[in-house]
């Protein structure tokens, strides 16, 4: 049996009862390590698990999936996901080289990003569709996460934007460093590694500066009540809400970090909202601002 | 402390090692019993966790909090919700009252509906907004959530169908048996009880010929894809894909059930579907059928 098992946002603990057990079990454990990561590292979830982690990365989920597959129509084999195993990325490709081998496979979900941005009093129902969005380059500025936020918004729809997390490949040596720093939480600000709400922030400033000049009926302006959000699921978790403007020059702290552009606000959502305001005068703003008008 | 502690949605090993360890700890720990359940029902629940629990209906939660919330200033209590505590139905009401009462709040994340779906294979990046199918009755029979599938296909989104589940509250005996039938997860078939998915497709079929005697542009037909889901996350859980007219005639057993109208699919959605397809037909189909035709 090949186990997908969610190990959550937080820690070493967030795994389900369920999942430490099969973990506990399986003859080989690999630890899914490039497309999210915990506040804790690989050592700290082999000394909470008692087992020794095969870090399997990208690489080696794509070109060597048979090794990870291997033995698995016999023994139990257990593939670590931080959150949900089907969440922000989904590991279908793996599914299908198993299922095409014979060998079955279960999955033991956890909480992922997609469902955890709950905790910001918006509600999940009021999400349209999910966006990334990336580092900009010199040359390379792509602005379609944008006119899916705008899509959303016509719908009166919040957007989660998911924001880049980077392991640099182009040396081995370079990336597994990196990995293992993000990996232990230590608190690296390196550029072009994670990205923070406040430069997700400003790239949206630029994108709705540059449609203005052209005149574009706007989606967006530096008014939105955007939400940030750090670390969700641990103990050091932020959550601020604010303008985008406000959001540009927030500092979270550490990774992994996410947004959210709101839509149309229920007053429930407002108050919520509240709570987590970035600054005392974007609180007064949320109170003093009717909800309705947050809808494009 | 006020813990919001997401259960998943299995049984009671679903728990995370965090939460479980929360809810051994606390003084008082409660149990949300008006939005979800799990296939195993309180007592279960009671053994596992060596605790006693006390059902909070949604009389309880909205009339009584004050009760819950009672010394979580000095001391800790839990609040166990099915799924994540800020999945398909948030408790944010709880959360501001806690708040103005001086009372710190945490949430211990987990699974919900909302993100375990992807299990099927459909990218939780290509959801739209997620709707609820109600029971209808002779005089009451409302259509709203057909636009809303509308709107989300013809941005080529999938869309997850929350399907109705009734406890019953006229008569306060009545309520309670039937939620202790339903949380013991024994196999009840009283109509008016949990919504399957085939009831949901006959729904959804009444409207598509409505409006198609009417005239409308159509959304969708009896040949779209929809896939069934029940028990999402237990031993039993069931996955079945199909056309619209292939799961109005299926059987997925016991309760919950929820199901997607799918968008525009991709070929991974279509590779990982097929694994699921309601029957050989329906596989053929898949494999014949271009998935640039599934969008609207």
């Amino acid at each position: 049996m090949l186990y997908f098992i969610g190990l959550g946002l937080g820690d070493a603990k967030d795994i389900t009862v369920k999942g430490l057990e099969i973990v506990k079990q399986c003859s080989r454990v690999y630890l899914e390590a490039y497309t999210s990561i915990l506040t804790v590292g690989k050592d700290a979830l082999e000394e909470y698990y008692g087992r020794e982690l095969i870090l399997a990365d990208r690489d080696m989920v794509e070109q060597e999936a048979d090794e990870i597959l291997k033995g698995a129509d016999v023994s139990d084999v257990a593939f670590l996901v931080v959150g949900d195993p089907f969440g922000a990325t989904t590991h279908s490709d793996l599914v299908l080289r198993a299922v095409n081998a014979g060998i079955q496979y279960r999955v033991i979900h956890n909480a992922s990003i997609m469902n955890a941005v709950g905790c910001c009093g918006l509600q999940l129902y009021n999400f349209g569709e999910t966006v990334s969005i990336v580092f900009w380059t010199d040359t390379w500025r792509p602005e379609s996460f944008y006119d899916k936020i705008k899509k959303n918004r016509d719908l009166g729809m919040h957007t989660l934007c998911l924001l880049a997390l980077l392991f640099l490949s182009a040396d081995i040596k370079v990336k597994e460093q990196s990995m293992e720093n993000l990996m232990r939480g230590r608190k690296i600000y390196e550029p072009a590694r994670f990205m923070t709400v406040s430069q997700a922030a400003e790239q949206l400033l630029e994108i709705v500066q540059n449609r203005r000049e052209r005149g574009d009926d706007l989606a967006i302006s530096e008014e939105t009540i955007c939400v940030g959000l750090a670390r969700v699921g641990a103990e050091d978790q932020v959550i601020r809400a604010g303008t985008l403007r406000q959001l540009a020059s927030c500092d979270l702290g550490g990774p992994l970090h996410s947004m959210i552009v709101t839509g149309h606000l229920h007053p429930l959502e407002v108050d919520m909202l509240r709570l987590s305001a970035a600054t005392p005068d974007a609180l007064q703003d949320l109170r003093m601002t009717d909800s309705s008008t947050y809808t494009s």
